[in-house]
């Protein structure tokens, strides 16, 4: 393990953390709030440590998958803490722990919250609660990717750990010059996004924090019922958004390279489009009775929009649904976004890659010989990605199963666990019943509170970086 | 597809299933219950049809996986709808649909009923509904390779289509000859248990259908309460014959052939009796306060006994547990019992597996070059079976997934939907709320019963023989 390298990429995620702190001083200024001091004693300790770590020449840049997945999850781990100081010291959120859980939640782009009257908070802070989102939303290294002039092994090792989605599409377009065309469009969406909301007459802060939590996928919101008492005009342009950036920005990317014939090749995408439509129809059906025909097609498409694209705004608290609908959300939240978007959940791809080995083995069961290759976009699928994406889905079900088992501890019921569990682990936000849209997740214990923590980590980089930080053989001499 | 030998096969099934049905009409004589004329009716029917059908010699005897995968789906199917014919005729079950759940439950060893009074069938009925978990329970198909005298791939592809676990055990000791060896444990394994519990002064009917209910793991009771007004002797002794049926009945074949070294090998039996121990001990530990500590050790081991061999009797009525003690019930619902036992599940070697794959593909991805081999019982996995494991997983995921969405639509609430689900597609029985210990099945639609039948021959079968009946590359020329 080349110690000294990761060291070195820690430094500056500190020091980028500390530029980032700079928009809530700004606002805490414009609002006049006193917390905002907390910002910058943060960056002081930012800078105090980050600085000397990043100016120190690393001893060897030797680089690899090994250095590539600790340095992920060591810098999202730091990023998080860093990030929980001015709530903890504002006294904003007095118990550490609780601090801890809502910024995971926000730089992983899950929106669950502990908060139970989030009106209370600062505005300054309520804007970085926001912004951790945004930055969470595309990667904070793939951020740094672009702006350092770092080595390709370097490059390509941290955007493989950290890019969401089987490994089949990551390596394709996504290297230095890349990360910042990928930034370019992330940033370019951003702005659209807020334009459009201006127009609604929202004022720039609630503009801008909401589309932050679209952006990123994440999903705070700054009332306390989420997004209920917006217009629907507003509604309309977040659930628009929230698709959009559900969709992999290859997508985007390729559009821009003016390569359009290979971007509806993204097989991924096509199938996204389908699960949303059937999805918005079945639960339009199902809850048509409740409030009329248009208004029930009108939640149903924000809902499916923000439930599978792991947003997790709400537009109404879908806990009183049908038990039919709700059953299509929890599936939505398992499979989640395409992959290379910044949305969370097991992904459409891999989903699609683990019905195409159903076919394979099928046939291979019938006529031993057989030998059916597994292809996606049009490309053969090498063994090695489908035999990732099939352990992926193991661990992921060990890991909802044993969080699943330690949180029941608090002896809630087991759809509020359930739901919890999957809310976090696929970085959705609200889950049902004490989790539903209109509750939080203040009542767990600190135990169960670390157990989210953990999974909200674990989904957003894909569970290996984490897995391989608890793993003796990678600090192996 | 050689359709010939599948009707020689299926006519050979209605001659057993006819010889079956002469133990109920004893029961019936003795009980001077008139309800048994529709077993003699039934039996009329099987042999119209059976005796043309076997004794016709088959065109050809060519026999591969897919005749064998289509014989056992038939199979049961038509098992299955031929025994439910008395419950329907004698008017004791009057809802065709019911009385086919009924015996589907039966005969894949579930347990799961649609019946509010169980008290109020003719023993006759009661008999032959405990009778099909013995049945069942061992496999029809294995039970006619004893006797009858088929070709060697005939019995080979049967018995891969029919056993449970993953193929890398099946193949190994279980032939024809071999076949006889297994129902002999089985038979003498039965009588034991009959013998104790007749000590317990039971009367002979109940000891033999707590029996067959113990020895199939399937869980119908005679009682309304299942079993917690017997005895603790009794649910001792039932106890732990459900445990022992739930284990490779390669153990006991290989002691019995007196090779105890490699009995010992088995790996998957380590970690059912570890399996076992910690969720008795978790258990006993989160009910301790409810009745006392040592009430607390029976009914903990008892319920997890039933639960993880997949059975499903109840001693005490688990909805009222704590929510902790109930989601380990459910971890073991999926896991279930052992490869190669009567027990259903997901399988202990099948989860073995796939934690190994997670070793295998952490230490890929550290070291690209690396091919660390998966190794089980001390014999390296092959590739195929690896794979095939990872379908399965996959496969039995989606149609749980596809399962409780449909189910959903009957509104009841997600934990009923989800543990009914799981109770039928893991043959275990009961579930939790509606369809726990006390409730049942009967208030669901008939389009929701349909999916539970489905699910429980899915279940019993190892879900592929179900799959390639409706796969139409099976049925094309």
């Amino acid at each position: 393990m080349n110690k000294s390298i990761i060291l070195h990429i820690l430094g500056w995620i500190l020091n980028f953390e500390a530029a980032f702190m700079v928009l809530p001083i700004i606002v805490a200024i414009i609002y006049g709030e006193k917390s905002g001091f907390s910002f910058l004693i943060t960056i002081g300790i930012c800078l105090i440590i980050g600085i000397p770590l990043s100016i120190k020449k690393p001893k060897s840049r030797v680089f690899y998958a090994k250095e590539g997945f600790i340095s992920v999850a060591l810098g999202w781990i730091l990023l998080s803490i860093i990030g929980t100081i001015p709530l903890y010291i504002s006294g904003q959120i007095p118990h550490f722990v609780d601090a801890l859980f809502e910024i995971i939640s926000g730089f992983t782009t899950t929106g669950s919250s502990i908060l139970n009257d989030v009106e209370a908070l600062d505005y300054c802070m309520l804007f970085w609660r926001s912004f951790t989102h945004w930055i969470g939303g595309m990667g904070v290294l793939v951020f740094i990717l672009a702006i350092l002039p770092l080595a390709k092994g370097e490059s390509m090792h941290i955007m493989r750990a950290e890019s969401p989605g089987p490994s089949v599409e990551k390596l394709v377009p996504r290297m230095k010059s890349s990360a910042s065309l990928l930034y370019g469009i992330y940033i370019g969406m951003t702005i659209l996004q807020i334009l459009f909301l201006l127009v609604g007459k929202l004022p720039l802060f609630d503009a801008m924090t909401l589309t932050f939590g679209s952006a990123g996928t994440g999903g705070f919101g700054i009332k306390n019922d989420s997004i209920m008492s917006y217009s629907p005009y507003v509604q309309g342009v977040i659930a628009v958004f929230m698709f959009l950036y559900g969709i992999n920005f290859n997508f985007y990317y390729l559009i821009i390279l003016k390569k359009a014939k290979d971007a509806l090749k993204i097989e991924e995408i096509k199938w996204y489009f389908i699960s949303a439509v059937s999805a918005i129809l079945l639960i339009s059906l199902n809850t048509g009775g409740l409030k009329g025909f248009f208004s029930s097609i009108q939640h149903a498409a924000f809902q499916v929009s923000s439930i599978m694209t792991s947003t997790g705004f709400s537009s109404v608290d879908f806990n009183y649904w049908p038990t039919f609908s709700k059953t299509i959300l929890v599936l939505l939240m398992f499979m989640g976004a395409c992959a290379g978007s910044t949305g969370g959940g097991i992904k459409v791809s891999r989903i699609v890659i683990l019905f195409k080995t159903i076919g394979k083995e099928l046939s291979y069961l019938i006529h031993k010989r057989s030998i059916k290759v597994i292809k996606l976009n049009n490309k053969r699928l090498e063994n090695e990605t489908v035999r990732s994406v099939n352990v992926f889905f193991v661990v992921y079900m060990i890991i909802f199963a044993s969080s699943l088992l330690i949180v029941s501890l608090d002896n809630f019921d087991f759809t509020t666990n359930f739901t919890a569990v999957l809310a976090t682990l696929n970085n959705i936000g609200p889950g049902l019943e004490v989790v539903g849209p209109t509750g939080n997740f203040s009542s767990f214990s600190d135990i169960s509170k670390i157990v989210f923590m953990f999974n909200m980590l674990a989904g957003r980089l894909e569970i290996f970086p984490m897995l391989l930080l608890f793993s003796p053989s990678v600090w192996k001499k």
